[in-house]
């Protein structure tokens, strides 16, 4: 099941995908996705009963639909996992960078677009803009101290996030917080496919173009720490609450990582392929 | 004017204290603070007129109200500036501490407790848990880029933060995140003072005393960056909302300065005064 936050002519709506990934169903016009999740098992249920009854000229276009984050507004920052992939630790430094303990940062909400939105290119505060890649999870129901065996059971789903990056700010102010939560630095989408549709989020190719070139190509297979050890350090001691986004890391292959490194520039395209999730494409505004 | 989230006859509301500090008048019962404050000069000039208005029989005891945080759920993580102290940041490690730069780190909202409410011991998670005394700015209206000559003009008003920390956490994660985030680890309150009752929040005088013995007693006069800094830097390509907090930092005399350590103890009482707001009261819960 790939849900979506969707617009159409001006009506803000959670739909969900045909099989043939070119249609869409409205299954709900009132509450966000955050507040759908929170609703656990009824609103798969109301989800499933809504496609068993819907006529097929109750699907639009997903053409015609504009898309949004799926999650728009998280209850907490976006939780971000750094350095979780052992090749993108070293080209960030050297073998002393790959993490023996989690790293945790976050991201302001403010930073949150949709597929298609522009990333800002922010030329006034930083020229070392850059990509990340990332598997995103997406917190299913509340829970604190959870267990691996159980971690699963309290994820909802899985989507894509660009971590955008100003390395500059990142290492000028030591911890991570600023350098990425420049506005429209994280986006998110296309689709949240719940987990039911993803046999195992550890093992997961992930590919990252800029302007239809390959530059990060991994799979989830690599993580330093899986899914279910990321669940367990973050929820020891922290509630983690329906709608919470986890970024679980980005592979080898950032602007940084190149020599001389590679940062973004305005007009540049990023597209983000996960398999089993789609494709989230976006640009850096051309505006100087 | 000191305004304050109350729960009364199990009730929540918004609520302003009279001259005397021993009595409250209820302001609004059906919106979270951080709406009010979003409503900007409405609010402000609402709250007057029902104060005007006010029979002495309107007014109830502020013993009879269980205070709540003032900010229950902020837009954004609690935002919170590092060794913003000189004598903090050397106490932390040496010299070589002092930021050159503001070094930004946020705490989750799920961390967010009201005054009297328990600090849980997390006993089973760290056995380094210290207090931070801070004073915390709330921003008033939507802001970027702000000018230092401005900041003040988006600043609502001004509260108390004890920036509770997992020492070991802290070390051993790396990015401050995780050792910052433990659920109940960010008692504030006990009001929330409108910016016009405070002439000069870069002039404050700050204390926090551990069991009754006076630990930390600095001045916010001796914060390496201003308020109005801490705003400037904050909203570069971010963008500030009404109801965020930021937790402007602590000065020296944190447990981890002491030699050996003093870290807190399942029991003990942490009171934060700040010269124009109060004092913020909390115990470490006793469960073992």
């Amino acid at each position: 099941m790939k849900l979506l936050t969707g617009k159409r002519e001006n009506k803000v709506f959670i739909g969900v995908l045909d099989s043939t990934e070119t249609k869409v169903l409205s299954v709900n016009e009132t509450d966000s996705m955050v507040e759908c999740i929170a609703k656990g098992e009824e609103f798969l249920q109301d989800v499933k009963e809504k496609i068993e009854a819907a006529s097929l000229e109750a699907y639009f276009l997903l053409d015609e639909v504009t898309l949004l984050s799926p999650i728009t507004k998280p209850p907490k920052n976006i939780l971000c996992v750094g350095k979780n992939y052992v090749d993108h630790a070293i080209e960030m430094g050297s073998k002393d960078d790959i993490p023996e303990h989690m790293m945790v940062f976050t991201k302001a909400p403010t930073t949150i677009i949709g597929p298609n939105e522009q990333i800002e290119n922010h030329l006034s505060i930083t020229n070392q803009l850059d990509y990340e890649g990332e598997l995103a999870i997406v917190i299913g129901k509340k829970g604190r101290n959870i267990r691996k065996e159980d971690a699963l059971d309290y994820v909802f789903g899985y989507t894509i996030v660009n971590d955008i990056t100003a390395r500059d700010l990142q290492a000028k102010h030591k911890q991570f917080f600023l350098g990425k939560s420049l506005d429209n630095s994280c986006p998110m989408g296309p689709f949240l496919v719940h987990k039911e549709s993803l046999s195992n989020p550890n093992q997961l190719h992930i590919e990252t173009k800029v302007n239809g070139e390959v530059r990060q190509s991994s799979n989830t297979k690599h993580f330093i720490f899986s899914v279910e050890e990321m669940i367990v350090t973050l929820s020891l001691g922290m509630t983690l609450e329906p709608g919470d986004v986890i970024a679980t890391g980005t592979p080898a292959g950032v602007g940084k990582g190149f020599h001389p490194p590679r940062f973004l520039k305005p007009g540049d395209q990023i597209e983000i392929t996960i398999e089993g999730i789609g494709t989230l494409t976006n640009h850096v505004s051309k505006e100087i």
